[in-house]
């Protein structure tokens, strides 16, 4: 787990779509972060109060998060510099580059005379078991998709706040690195050894009180060739009680895969279905969860209303109009 | 790829079960063996001539295979003198143990100093492709199960066995480590990282002659619950044009999971062909295959029957009776 609170590194992102897992934060975690840190020529602001390392130390900082993707693969020597002092003033640092932050030697150096950790959380950082299939205490809703990046982290965080917001006991279970950083746990499933994915989840999602619900970030697709293993190893490591199924309307074909059509909505919903009642015969899709964000309000809400007539449950744009539809579904199940 | 003739080396075993390996390459690729090492108290006979280190690289052995099970996960001294010997006779070393050859100090230094290799195949050896779900000339059928265990690589073998000894074009595709030293390549699939289990099923599977069949191992069952992510990404690696349903009669419940009974032929037959059409519409079961070692004739017969009756397809134990109705299904297919 990171400690919080944030030092939020932009370093030098030229717009808004290199800083997602800054954003991500802002978004759904703006509490977790003391202040951003940006470099000559970053264009995207969080809205966080600018400070350098000594500042954001002062602030109470306990870990500089890199909320920026490196320009071509390489952690420049600025960046370099800034992570070196960050781990001076006595943070550790996270990050979900391709290149590691303990493939710098000179990082690892620092982090190993400070006393502090380097945090590469696309990197698996236990020992997950086996998975059991054993019935666990408390309640999971997981969300599935008909795609890859369909929205399922954004639902699943939705989906918390609405239920935090009602008082209800809830917990978002990060399964990629994005959802890993901005709420400081989870597991990085998609790099995880074969044998121990649906484990791994297991133990992202262990006994909990009866009222308690883990909100399970959803990975892949079960219609998707290239990752459909992961998200059948969420499934029955999930034993999921509740699924709510996301999907971006309009999408011309599956992602990276452009001889592969998207699969209908009820397509997704039986054999996600089947696929949970191997462990858990009473899990059942409670709602639709849209991804509308390239869509004007007409057609979003006529999106919304095709999802709800095909598959005949609530559906919404759960960051457009709100999860409540879905938390809904969830309370009275 | 292992270099073949090998050496196999039986160690200490103390019965047939613990000569797994041995025991497949007697049964599947005796061609492959010049002859068998075997140190005092060793219990099984392979039927191969005994053999020095120094004997077996005079008749050709390129590749000592350990064959067996260490006892108590450790690689005794007695063990490392015979392969550092096999080593410096010019052989490479193959081994599936639990604790890896490279996790030994002097057979690194012996390997290095030898110029040759050492091979854990549990440990993938290459770095694989993401799937890309893209049509491959040739055909593929792949072994399924309601279960881990339930004969899925016999059953991959022996139908290999029969189309060669029809004149088919066939090569059986090992996915797990005693496959593997079997018959000298293939992908250890449970070790392989999530993101990549698919690709590495394509990269084992290329495309072939439009007369060719890769008869694929099957892994886990895809209501194993914690092995049922490998079984998809080998559906959707594997684009099987067949699919050989494979069980073990009379199982109490699923292995490892005593709280999960194994499910009916059916329904293993229709979620794996549902799933496989995915990636290929053609996709169908051509036929059962059951492990009927525990049975007696009259109840094997009878569960062959039974089999029948349930799928409406061919059903027979290719161990005990053969693969002949399997294979009349593929050629008709």
């Amino acid at each position: 787990m990171l400690r919080q609170p944030y030092l939020l590194f932009l370093g030098d992102a030229p717009d808004l779509l290199a800083a997602k897992v800054a954003k991500g934060i802002r978004d759904w975690r703006p509490d977790a972060a003391v202040g951003q840190l940006r470099l000559p020529g970053c264009k995207p602001d969080m809205g966080l109060p600018d400070m350098t390392v000594a500042e954001a130390a002062d602030a109470g900082a306990k870990t500089l998060v890199v909320g920026v993707a490196n320009r071509g693969g390489v952690i420049s020597r600025q960046w370099i510099a800034v992570l070196k002092e960050a781990l001076a003033a006595g943070m550790d640092l996270a990050a979900g580059l391709h290149n590691h932050l303990h493939d710098e030697p000179e990082l690892v150096e620092a982090a190993q005379k400070a006393g502090r950790q380097l945090f590469d959380v696309r990197v698996p950082q236990h020992d997950y078991p086996i998975a059991d299939g054993s019935r666990r205490s408390g309640r999971r809703c997981l969300t599935v998709g008909t795609d890859c990046s369909v929205g399922k982290m954004y639902a699943s965080m939705a989906i918390e706040r609405e239920m935090h917001e009602r008082g209800l006991n809830a917990t978002f279970r990060a399964t990629g690195q994005t959802g890993i950083l901005i709420t400081g746990g989870g597991v990085p499933l998609d790099a995880v050894v074969a044998d121990f994915m649906a484990g791994a989840v297991e133990w992202l999602t262990p006994d909990n009180d009866a009222d308690h619900w883990d909100i399970i970030e959803g990975q892949g697709s079960l219609f998707h060739p290239s990752y459909s293993g992961v998200t059948l190893a969420l499934i029955h490591g999930g034993q999921p009680d509740a699924l709510v199924l996301c999907h971006e309307p309009e999408r011309p074909h599956m992602r990276g895969l452009p001889h592969y059509t998207l699969p209908g909505l009820t397509d997704v919903l039986s054999l996600a279905e089947r696929c949970a009642h191997i462990v858990n015969p009473a899990a059942r899709t409670v709602g639709v969860a849209l991804n509308t964000s390239a869509l004007d309000e007409r057609a979003a809400r006529a999106w919304i209303e095709r999802a709800r007539e095909e598959t005949g449950l609530p559906a919404t744009d759960p960051i457009r109009y709100g999860a409540g539809p879905l938390v809904d579904a969830l309370e009275s199940l």
